[in-house]
């Protein structure tokens, strides 16, 4: 073992950027054309290697009206932001099973500016997931497979859906604590699981980790130990409910000097302090019950939005306690 | 190994709230007795093993007219919160070297309804410390001796100051990240070499984390993974700076089912709402820098206590890089 194996760097290690796509969860994807490509430009200027600007979600399901452009991301919106791209950041669109119409809503890579489609999946949806993954690498696309709230799938569920994964062509696999509900001895479980259902078929391993305990950034940390490859995160962490790792904290923690620091700290001063006046996400009381309890954030995300309920933690704690 | 080692408790592991020592330092320790008593309350109904009810620093260095009174820990203000203190709940003060008029300020045990005097100290100040730990051990405290601002110590000095500390009557040796600076795996091998230099001597490894990175809890973690078993939090993380592990998150984690959570959210739902009205604390944005940068969080604190400053977080990083 190295001696000091935290002062070097893996230049195979990359970072997708998920701020739009997961922080869009806390207020419908309603985000001004100004903060998208602040966000953009920062992930540029930062070295960043992917960014995921939204869902492919389906407009039936999720409609205009209530529902901002990037919840289904059409060309003409993230062209509106980024033109053609022409930087070496990768864009990345999520499509969720069961949520989208990607047979025909997810057009041939060649007409899109899109790089890469990340399809999100729970443990029962993987029949659909591997259609998915077929369909977006028949299209061109990059691809990754992200079976979401492993922390509440059984083993043998998880071993079989990777299993049938490793011989998509997806390229990553994502372990992802929807529920912030893991320690660090389960990451390293999990990634050495994943890791080695992918080796046959050269699969890299992501993660996706969630704050509820403020454990976001110490498990990626700890999936990047055992090797992980593939790592999320989102500037101030913004993202649904307790939010995701924070961009500045990994980007700081990785030694690789292509990246840099300071785009990130322009974005959490211009956009998420405004931002954070009518919005709010974060590790509060509420989130780390849930992850506590390995529970779906929903509950605690209608405390948090109901004021008479928002303080009242104890309140909370009995409920969550009692319907346990 | 255990399978799954982490839903199973090691019984030996004890506790310590620092919520009023270190929050203390972001409001000079005024604090109004109710609040005193409610930490103290749910430390007792929590069933925490120690509280550390504040400093005994020197009455001429922290005047009495800008300093409360957890400060001084004079012995008729902690018996006006604990009287006689009539629980299983330990109660401690720490001394620091160089600040404390510990001779005539620390009174024998028999007079005093404290039980613990912990002794901080930097590095260059091990030869007052061990003086401070026979002084107090011969008053008949338990007595423990905590290291502060390790990330900044060379190796050779931690390994001598250990050397002399393992021969003192101090029974616990504490891991103190002052700056919250230290990642997992530095965490492992600090903890490994105090309990290397102890062991001979019977000692216990303790530590205290601070949250600049967010990952106090995280490398509370680590440090019981790799067999620490004195563990320091605060209640809402409250503490200087980015403050410190939340307890809340610790007794979520510990299995043992002595601990209780619910006393803990009344404490964040009662004081703590209110109290974060009038100051703040948390891993902020500056807070984030000083840790990444091994750096004392003074600047940091300087500056969110600017209001011109506070949100200018581009200014400090630039700052930050170019003093470098």
């Amino acid at each position: 073992m190295a001696k000091a194996p935290w002062i070097t760097y893996r230049p195979e290690l990359k970072v997708l950027d998920c701020t739009v796509r997961d922080g869009g969860l806390i207020n419908n994807h309603m985000f001004e054309d100004g903060f998208v490509r602040a966000v953009y430009e920062a992930c540029v200027e930062a070295g960043i290697d992917y960014m995921e600007i939204g869902y492919k979600n389906s407009k039936k399901l999720f409609g205009k009206d209530h529902f901002g452009a990037w919840r289904h991301c059409d060309e003409d919106d993230v062209r509106r932001i980024v033109g053609d791209n022409p930087t070496p950041l990768k864009l990345s669109a999520m499509a969720d099973a069961g949520k989208s119409d990607w047979r025909t809503e997810i057009r041939p890579k060649s007409e899109s500016v899109l790089d890469v489609i990340r399809v999100a999946f729970y443990v029962h949806q993987v029949p659909e997931a591997v259609d998915m993954i077929k369909d977006a690498a028949d299209k061109g696309y990059e691809v990754t497979a992200n079976l979401m709230a492993v922390s509440v799938a059984q083993d043998k569920e998880i071993d079989q859906a990777l299993e049938v994964l490793a011989e998509t062509p997806a390229s990553t696999l994502v372990v992802v604590d929807s529920f912030g509900a893991l320690y660090a001895e389960q990451i390293e479980i999990l990634v050495h699981k994943y890791l080695e259902y992918g080796r046959a078929t050269g699969k890299e391993v992501g993660i996706h980790a969630h704050n509820n305990q403020q454990l976001a950034f110490a498990n990626t940390i700890e999936a990047i130990i055992h090797g992980a490859n593939r790592l999320d995160a989102s500037m101030a962490g913004l993202g649904r409910g307790a939010g995701n790792c924070p961009m500045e904290l990994l980007l700081g923690f990785l030694r690789n000097p292509k990246f840099k620091l300071r785009p990130i700290f322009r974005v959490l001063q211009e956009q998420m302090v405004p931002l954070s006046r009518s919005v709010e996400w974060g590790p509060f009381p509420q989130y780390n019950l849930t992850g506590q309890y390995n529970q779906h954030p929903r509950d605690a995300m209608a405390a948090r939005a109901d004021e008479r309920l928002r303080d009242d933690f104890v309140a909370f704690y009995d409920k969550l306690i009692s319907d346990v």
